[in-house]
């Protein structure tokens, strides 16, 4: 059984800020939703390309030397080996593209890492 | 230089119907937009899941023995090897995700195949 899936009614299932949730499997891929309310750390993924895509709200990437600003209904992939900190000051709405088993902190590790990523 | 893609701006440079658009690329795979109005072909991909984000608009999927409808702020991963028949009857704008090679009729080939993907 194929099952549609929709943004809004996956985020209703979310309560907690900065838990990421598994959507969908997309070969050796992952979508994984999350409701973020800080400001993260840098960090890079040595060993892949990233995709965020904003279903709500604004969500902040620095990036060394340029800020990128993005509002609902827009993404950015962010390259490989690319140094990154987003942050929301108000709470928005991610959807992450990228490999199963990529970790949100990638190399710079520490007690943010999320290693707990469960489907809803 | 990262930049941030908004769908609805892309999808203002697109003029013709069923002409998909490169938008994006993450590692080995390609991120497409294209305007749809019509019943396409039958056909699986037997070497890749597929995923379909619709961004405005409605779309049908058959399956066999299963009908997906898909809105605004929805996506399905069509499985690999997977028959399927995407259909809009009013048009709609839709986002791709797979593969960079992944043919839009698959297996099944024939007038219909689209290998003049571009970039916008």
């Amino acid at each position: 059984m194929v099952k549609v899936i929709n943004f809004a009614e996956k985020f209703t299932q979310i309560s907690e800020l900065h838990s990421y949730k598994l959507i969908a499997e997309m070969n050796d891929y992952q979508f994984k939703l999350v409701k973020m309310k800080r400001t993260f750390i840098w960090h890079s993924h040595p060993e892949t390309d990233e995709v965020f895509m904003v279903i709500a709200g604004n969500l902040q990437i620095a990036l060394r030397g340029q800020v990128l600003e993005l509002h609902s209904g827009e993404m950015v992939v962010i390259p490989k080996g690319v140094e990154h900190k987003p942050s929301c000051n108000e709470e928005c709405q991610i959807l992450l593209i990228e490999p199963a088993g990529t970790l949100n902190t990638g190399n710079a590790g520490g007690d943010l890492t999320d290693t707990q990523v469960s489907w809803i």
